[in-house]
């Protein structure tokens, strides 16, 4: 950028960072925004005014003054509008319609086969999406925002996934691109484990600045959390410790086309596997789970060994990342504590003292609603980020 | 906070934001500091004088106008003040004296035995200190900051090692405290392999947002470049590979108390251990690289061999973290090629192809330098954050 020219993101205190300062209650009066900010109080005026004029901001009334006449306090409109969310599944999904700080305002669950391909699936979610909304009583307006989890990596800045191995049709699709026109509003996409990670975070660990979210269904997955956002990582591949070799298990032949990956080993299909082998009938892991509910000896030995095999991946991940936490949710996750005991044993033996100190290792709290929390956090955290609002405000603005 | 209350770290552009804008030429004349910020111009104005009296920036002269009358330029005065850095090892040591963009200005390589204890390392450490500034001639009163890496796991906020193994004396040992008095400035502490990754991103793979430096020397541990910074974990314990668990290696006994740790299996003492007990005299990691150099078949074939051993661990570091780059340091990455073809053989054939895809895997290029160059940018980094910049300013004005 040539010296002296405008920057190419305008001015870095412009009406979106005032209205983060409202929204975390920083300073909530035009005269603090005006202490706080350093900017002139008839700039601080021009940044209110086109949050009011936005509906983004309203006056909530007055404030105990400390001499002086009462200042208006300032309040974020978390009514201002609405994102529209889906938690696609290999074969159950969950869609959700929240408002501005993430509450929801109605959800659904229902079985879709993912590899029936993205017309026939975006279509459904779309049509699901009007229901949603008519259900909350918005309009499709008022849609600032959509967001999408999928069940394979995904090129986060464009919004498609690049080589799922269980999505036929969906290499290289454009989500964003199918939305187009539908809604007047940004559409990300994502990991499903990577939103699962940061609803979890933001839901229950939100003073963590490093947590690590383990999946453990039909494969095995995790998401990262590092400084409170999600590590993606160069290809949006990071988080893969399904294909991670596990020691002494060469004999177990992957998806992937490698032989002793993890999810070979301990995933829930591969359990399911090796007990219809020894005669006891599970067609995957949520049969798996009713085995384990059941008091079936033969799949509560085979989870705990399972929570080993994933406690040895686990603990080289702690040494490597030192997390502060590790959540692990998925369908196996929820045969009771056996798999959390298996993981715990391990890694506290096979992690170093100091990088599990302090390490707690925990079930998922959000269950299945953990990837449709995540998904809205992210659309929102995109939508009200202070240059998006810059632009939005700048758009009314230059329309006027 | 209460609402409306003074933010507690002052106004968000005070004058660190305004120097920060210069630095990276984004805005260097006065109209254009005030278009950026959106600050008014007499705020603007305000700022540039307390740097200017600071000479944190100085006018360079007259812009090309546009029209109106030539604008001054400011730019960054890094002759404002020096860091010292040391870069302690085991055995060996690595001190510096640079400006405030990092340009070395004198340095000094020396033996010195980390297990003297701090009081024998510190007091050498800054006798030595006080001859680079001599050398540099410059003054105690320019040092803005000290760095010190250590070759343990340190508490960075505390600045003290924190049961460092290789470090007898050191644990808990407060190293800024050591250093008060001596110099009005801020001290930082952190693991040596930290500044190392970081002196190797700055200088070479800048572009890239997230990168792994791995040092193969007597132990193996490696420093985590996340959002082009390092990620130290919850407890300071990232990066900490040479713990994690290898295949097939369960009689190597390693100085943990675990077995089949990476180090134990190929890690330079490891190997001159090994070639020892085949006959081949070698007393450390520096015995088997020369060894390497020899053209000694059997030295090339285990060092091939530990790459392979060290490529496992690092094929789920990919998986786990997908870094852009892997850049391998310390001794016995100096044995040629043969440690990172064995690592890229097996990288490459166990990682998933999306995290390999653009993965480039390198020897490092700054060589026994990166740990001083890399504490030089982290002091730097710190000294002229805005908020540091700020108080400093602020010290002044309240001085004055």
């Amino acid at each position: 950028m040539a010296a002296g020219a405008p920057g190419r993101n305008g001015p870095i205190l412009g009406a979106g960072s005032v209205l983060r300062l409202i929204r975390d209650g920083e300073a909530v009066t035009r005269a603090a925004l005006a202490r706080r900010t350093g900017l002139a109080r008839s700039t601080v005026a021009q940044r209110v005014d086109a949050l009011l004029a936005h509906e983004l901001v309203y006056e909530a009334g007055g404030e105990a003054s400390t001499g002086g006449r009462p200042a208006t306090v300032l309040a974020f409109n978390h009514h201002a509008g609405v994102v529209l969310v889906a938690d696609l599944g290999a074969t159950h999904s969950r869609l959700a319609i929240s408002d501005l700080v993430g509450q929801p305002l109605a959800e659904v669950a229902f079985d879709m086969d993912i590899a029936d391909g993205p017309e026939a699936v975006l279509g459904n979610v779309d049509e699901r999406f009007g229901a949603l909304l008519e259900q909350a009583g918005r309009t499709t307006g008022e849609v600032r925002g959509v967001g999408v989890g999928v069940p394979g990596p995904v090129d986060f800045p464009a919004g498609r996934p690049v080589n799922p191995p269980i999505m036929p049709g969906w290499d290289g699709f454009s989500i964003p691109d199918w939305f187009a026109g539908r809604y007047d509003a940004p559409v990300l996409v994502d990991n499903d484990v990577n939103i699962m990670a940061l609803g979890e975070h933001w839901s229950h660990w939100r003073d963590l600045d490093h947590l690590l979210y383990v999946k453990v269904g039909t494969g095995i997955g995790s998401g990262i959390v590092s400084g409170r956002g999600i590590h993606r990582g160069a290809d949006g591949a990071a988080g893969d410790i399904g294909h991670i070799r596990v020691s002494e298990h060469d004999d177990a032949i992957c998806r992937c086309g490698n032989r002793g990956c993890l999810e070979a080993v301990a995933g829930g299909r591969a359990l399911a596997l090796r007990l219809s082998a020894a005669g006891i009938e599970a067609a995957g892991s949520r049969e798996v789970v009713e085995l384990v509910r059941a008091g079936r000896p033969e799949a509560i030995l085979m989870v705990r060994e399972a929570g080993r095999v994933l406690g040895d991946v686990l603990a080289g991940c702690v040494n490597f990342f030192n997390p502060a936490a590790i959540v692990v949710g998925g369908d196996i996750a929820e045969a009771q504590d056996h798999l959390l005991a298996g993981v715990r044993e391990v890694v506290f033996q096979r992690s170093l003292p100091l990088a599990t100190r302090d390490l707690t290792i925990a079930s998922s709290k959000l269950g299945d609603r953990a990837g449709v929390v995540g998904a809205a956090i992210m659309v929102i955290d995109h939508v009200l980020a202070p240059d998006a609002v810059d632009r939005a405000v700048q758009g009314d603005v230059t329309a006027a």
